[in-house]
Parts: structure tokens; sequence; C-alpha cells
């Protein structure tokens, strides 16, 4: 598959879509440092751009998840910005698990499962889904595995590419874009 | 239209510039995180080199108002040092309402206005707008509307290379520039 | 003049050096917000190498002087750790009157006078000094008058390269280099 | 050397991997401002996929050391993170009196170190290196001693192009990706 289309099959069959968090909903990037009271301050980038393509998933009636393998307040507060509920954030990166009880929990099976990785905490999980969608700046074992690609950078509009690709092989793309500014044109 | 012109006759007509913030006045980043007692920061980056575009075009006697879709702090920061008064922030991104209010109050009609936009929350806005300006950026909706597009990203000088386009075709930027300099250069 | 080579004689008569920030040794973004308590943050990015190149300078024998056409508690950080005394920041960009007072002040001519500018806040001081220097990025109006003109942007390596340019040119870099790895490499 | 092949027998010799900071760990940035108290900040950007292949190299049975020529909290901060107790931060570069102390308390020999460097102040310990490193925005005379340079810059992901490739040519790569992800495949 290219970066361009995802096969409608595919797509029809998802209902959840797992992203990752560092390198996917951000471009790897942590910004660490302390005040003049040494108190420590941790900060990610978010792009708003992705953020809308979140949002998109779930107007078309896409469950989504993040789920991350490292432990930042940065990230629980981007996901209630963005209305995700299921927000997990697994230090060490054991994510299968949660994964697993979460697929349970929503009754949503493998094949059902969309994911957006970028690097090797991603793979246990990454290998089961039904759709394995990876960021331009994933690492070369991820990629390996990879049904779709993204032309853009995790943090740089990644998700927004892949939540355009997915809808639109679903055909929901120009319907769910024309709601939403039909209800913002109205006044 | 290209990125190097803008028609003398579209240009001159514009009385109103209407600039988004994510996307076009940044990059579309926004910095989340919190200190070590749980407090939320959040920040935007600006561009030193955009906000003096938008200061040219003040002084070449244009009004300009930023007009937002998210509400945040670094947004009113950035707008009142520019000293740009109408900066509306509508949460969930109900922009035309604001927008119609604005054109009323000032007096202006749709084709004196200008609008910088990104992405699907201006649409509502920016097809009604006589000068349908985008970023390097700008998701494909918005590119289709678009008279024109610039070659830099947003908050990486695109506000600036518009300001310069529009000043230009009014046959006002040499001489706005020329007044400047000479401004500075009195000791 | 290109970005490889100062002539010999110009960069021979420089003794003060002047640096512009936002563009010059940022990338003209700043990033602004707030804490949970409305507290308002202001940050700017500064390049390590940038620094170094800085010092190099006054290693050489140069002054060097840090004039901002913006006030940022940032900007006096930065030059206390570089160690540059003459750190100026002018409300609104009236750069002139205080580089006019620094030259008398130090008895330096503007003719032994270089400069690293981006913007035209820049142009009334520019055009007066012996060695016009320009980043990557600098907007039209500067990039005209410049006599050098940088690969790297601001921020981004540009005052390195101009620093090592200019040492290059006077035949001092290779002599800095050496002594300062030499000094490093007693234990 | 070419920055896709280490050759076998001088990464089978390596026992611990020096990284310097600024340059190599970041893009060389730092972020620098005040709170509305006046309170001063500072952050640096580190990258995550960085950091793991900084544990990998741990897990290949190598030591690692930071050794920055810059005191800032933020890089304590990532130390700590990442695991690597050998953190030391020595004002004005003076590094290679830290460094030869750390050879002998760990009783490894100049030619069973690697480094990973960007910029003069580490030459006078890479000179004595049995694997020179260098990352893509590496300066000259830096570049002119190295064995081997990143396709990546640094805090972009130049880390862990060489941890790949240091443990690739030791033939650990594969089986430390490999027990990795069947670690985090159990539930």
């Amino acid at each position: 598959m290219s970066a361009e289309s995802i096969p409608a099959a595919v797509a029809e069959r998802v209902k959840l879509v797992i992203l990752d968090v560092d390198g996917v909903l951000t471009d790897a990037g942590v910004y660490m440092g302390e005040d003049a009271e040494g108190r420590s301050i941790e900060l990610k980038r978010f792009d708003i751009q992705d953020g809308l393509g979140v949002k998109m998933l779930m107007w078309g009636g896409l469950d989504v998840a993040i789920v991350s393998g490292r432990v930042s307040a940065a990230t629980a507060i981007r996901a209630r910005e963005l209305g995700v509920e299921e927000c997990h954030q697994e230090p060490d990166a054991h994510k299968l698990k949660v994964v697993e009880k979460l697929l349970e929990r929503k009754g949503v099976a493998w094949d059902q499962v969309a994911m957006v990785a970028d690097d090797i905490p991603d793979l246990a999980v990454l290998k089961r889904v039904g759709l394995k969608a990876v960021v331009a700046n994933a690492t070369e074992p991820v990629i390996r595995v990879a049904d779709w690609q993204s032309t853009r950078h995790g943090g740089r509009g990644a998700v927004r590419e892949f939540c355009d690709a997915l809808l639109q092989a679903r055909g929901d793309l120009e319907r769910i874009v024309d709601e939403y500014v039909e209800d913002r044109s109205r006044t």
C-alpha cells in the first residue's frame, strides 16, 4: 500500500484506532527543564491539524484510544482536550496487556483495529492489528511490518494524513468535512 | 494566482485582514505540560518577522483581526503585543457568527475582507471573503478554494509573506518600509 | 561576496560585531503562554553552537554587542551566559541611537563594525556598518544591502557560520580553535 | 567509513559510549526565559527514539556516559530517566579530566571508547577514543577527525542511528530488538 490509499475492505473493517504518542502525536521531542526554584517542567508539542483529524475519526463513528509507553502529564492533557477517554500510559512500554483488555471491554477483534506507530515499543501491538500504519519517521523494524506509511512526520500532520486516508477509504471524508463546514456556516 | 502576486484590483478593495492562529500565526504546534506541582502550562510559538508584517498592514491603513477556533492565553498575549484589538477565540471553531458581527460593526463588506487560513475550521468564513489566502501547510479542502498560497509555512513567515504581497499589490510596500527605516534612522 | 568568504581587508578592519536577536540568534520564534495561575511565560530558543562562535569572536579580540528591537528577559539571560556585557533592548526597534552612543563610548568607527541582521528593524544600523551580514532567512530589503549572507538560518547556526567566516578571513580561526582544544586537553 | 556501517572489529572493542548533550542528544537548541515573577526557566528538547537507542546500548552490555560542557538541570533530568548514572556536566567544557577519571574507575582503555560529538568542546576527548562518531550537524573541525557521521541531526535521531549502527556492527541489534518485542508481547 502507498501513502495515498488504504484498501476500502481494510478500512471498512476498522472500529478502533490506536495512536501512539511520542513520535506519532509528537515529533518525538520532549522538552525538559526546571524553573529557578528547581521544580521540573516537561512539555510536549502536539499538532492542531492532527487534533482535528482525531475528532473527525470520532465523528465518523470510530473509537479512538491513545496508548503510550511513557508516562507524561502532557499526554493526559492532550487526550482530555481531544475528548479521547481511552488514554493509557504504560511505563516501560508494556502496551499489549492494556490493549488486550481494551479490545475485550469494547468487544473489538484484532482485525478491526488500526494503529499508528513509530518505534519498537509499538511492535507487540502493531503486529496484531488489522491496519498497521506508521509515520514517515518510523524506525526500520516498524516500517518493515507496515501496511501504510504517512509522508508526513509525527507531530507534523502524520496523524491527520492517516485520518484523512482512512476516512477517504471508508467513503466518509467528504461527508464529514461538509457537515463540519455546514455546521460552522450557521449563524 | 501564484504566491508571488495578488491582483491590484483585489488587493485595493481589502479593508480588513482576518488571521487564523494555529497553523497560520503558528506552525500548528501547541506545547503542553505541567510543572512539578501539577499546574498545567501551554505555549505557542509565534514568529517575530510575521509580527512586523501585521504591524505593516496596520500602518498601511488596514484593519487586522485575529480569529481562532480554540481558546488559549497565548493567543491573547500575542494579539496584545501586536496591538490587534479584535482578537476573538471561539471554542469549537464557530467563527462565522463573530466575523459577521465584526463586519457589521466595522461597516466592511465581505469582498473587502482578506483571510489567511490553514484548515477546515476556517472554511465557513474563508469562502465568503474577497481574498482567500492559505499557507503552504494548508489542508486540501482549504487549498481547493484559495486565491493565493504562501510558499512559507504558518509560524515560519507565511503571514509576513502575505502581508508583503498584499502591500506590494496595493503599491504601499516600498513606502511603508522606507518610512519605517527613516523613522528608525532619526537619532 | 559569497557565504564562503569575507575579504580579508574588510574583516581585518572589524573591531565590533553587533548581533540582532530575533531571527539571528533565534529562528524568529517566540514561545508564549501562561501557567495555570495565569502567569505569563516567554521563552526563546538559542543555539549552543552559535554561542561558542560568539565566545570565539571575543577570544579573537573583537568586541560583541547584542542589540534587539524588542524587550525580553530571555535575551538578557542569554547575553549574561555568553559574557556579552553590551546587551541593549530597544522597544519599537529604535536601535540607531543606542548604537551611535556605543560606538562613541568604545571609540569605534562605522567601518570597523560588522552586524548580523535579518529584518528591516536592523536597516538603519546595518546600512552604516562596514560589514553587512545577513542570515539565510533575512527579508528582501535586508538581503538587498548585504555584503555576506549565511547559508544557515538564524538560531540554527547562522551566527556560528558568520563567526567562523569572519575569523577565517582575519586568519585567526585555526589558532583560536587550536588554543581552545589545547586548553581543554590539559588534565 | 560511511553512515551505514561501522567495522565489526572497531565495534566489538567498544565497552563505553560517551554522549555529548547539546547538538548530540539535542539539536543544540536551548529554550530560555522567565515567568511573570522573574523566575528563569530553561528547557532542552530530547528525542524519545534516541532514548530507546541509549537503553538498547545498555541492554547490549555497553556502559553509557553523558558528558556535557555546560551545566543544565535538563541534562540531569534526562540522564536520570534513561538510567545513565555517569552524567557529568563540566562548566567551560573541561571534559578530558573527568573522562580520564571515568576510564580509570571503569578500567576501560581509550580504544574501548566510542563518543558521539558535534563541536570543538568535544575534540580533546574525541581525538583519543577508538570510535569517533559525529552528528550530521557537527562543525568542520570535528567532522575532520570523524570515523563515522550520522545522516540525522542531533536531537532528531542521530544518537539512535549511531546506537543501531553500533549494535548492528556488533551483531547484537536483531537479538536486542527481538528480545525487547518478545518481552512486551507477554501479557
